[in-house]
């Protein structure tokens, strides 16, 4: 869960870390499936983009979470969380959710689907 | 206006680092009125309470501002904000709101108001 544990923290630093970038993305398998809102996407490549516009788009960024769990008789990892972002625009907004990831035989995250409690949060993207 | 640009970012530093809590009160006047969500407070030491209280209660937290402006024809200043916390019970939680603000004439704020978006924000402390 050692990869789970370091996501956030890894994402947020990223934008101002090259090599926390990296970092995050050594985090991931290259057959990563990512889910946002329902969108599916596969591959490394495609996430490194998502991640990219993330912060194309917001000028600062900080993930809370309350911590990663095992989904009783699933290979599933949950944890709720927390958002706070300010746009390229100035405006500033907040999102609340859960993840749920899953992991390979090498501790890399092979799945990360995201899940906001209001359902338009990638629409601004 | 400096030490209203230095507020939420010594906030939040001031939860990890006593400099930073020390600069923090710096910007306030003795003769602070603080109001929270409709309560009304009085006084730097009381001011020092509750940030004291925020951080017993919260074990991360995270301001963004939209910048604060002149309220055209009033002595106000005025900015939209957004905030995530981790509580102590390892709950995640956003909000947002706008802040009222006066200084005096040394350029201390004499002044703050909190206005959550969601009234029952304080209710939790």
């Amino acid at each position: 869960m050692k990869n789970l544990d370091l996501y956030f923290d890894l994402f947020d630093r990223s934008r101002t870390s090259e090599q926390a970038e990296e970092e995050l993305h050594q985090l991931f398998s290259e057959d990563i499936v990512f889910v946002l809102n329902g969108d599916r996407k596969e591959g490394l490549e495609n996430w490194k983009a998502f991640v990219r516009s993330i912060y194309e788009n917001n000028v600062d960024l900080k993930h809370m979470y309350e911590g990663w769990r095992k989904h009783e008789g699933t290979d599933l990892y949950i944890t709720r969380w927390a958002v706070c972002g300010k746009l390229a625009s100035g405006k500033v907004y907040t999102q609340t959710g859960i993840d749920k990831a899953m992991l390979n035989e090498n501790g890399e995250i092979t799945y990360l689907e995201n899940i906001p409690d209001q359902q338009d949060l990638f629409d601004a993207y």
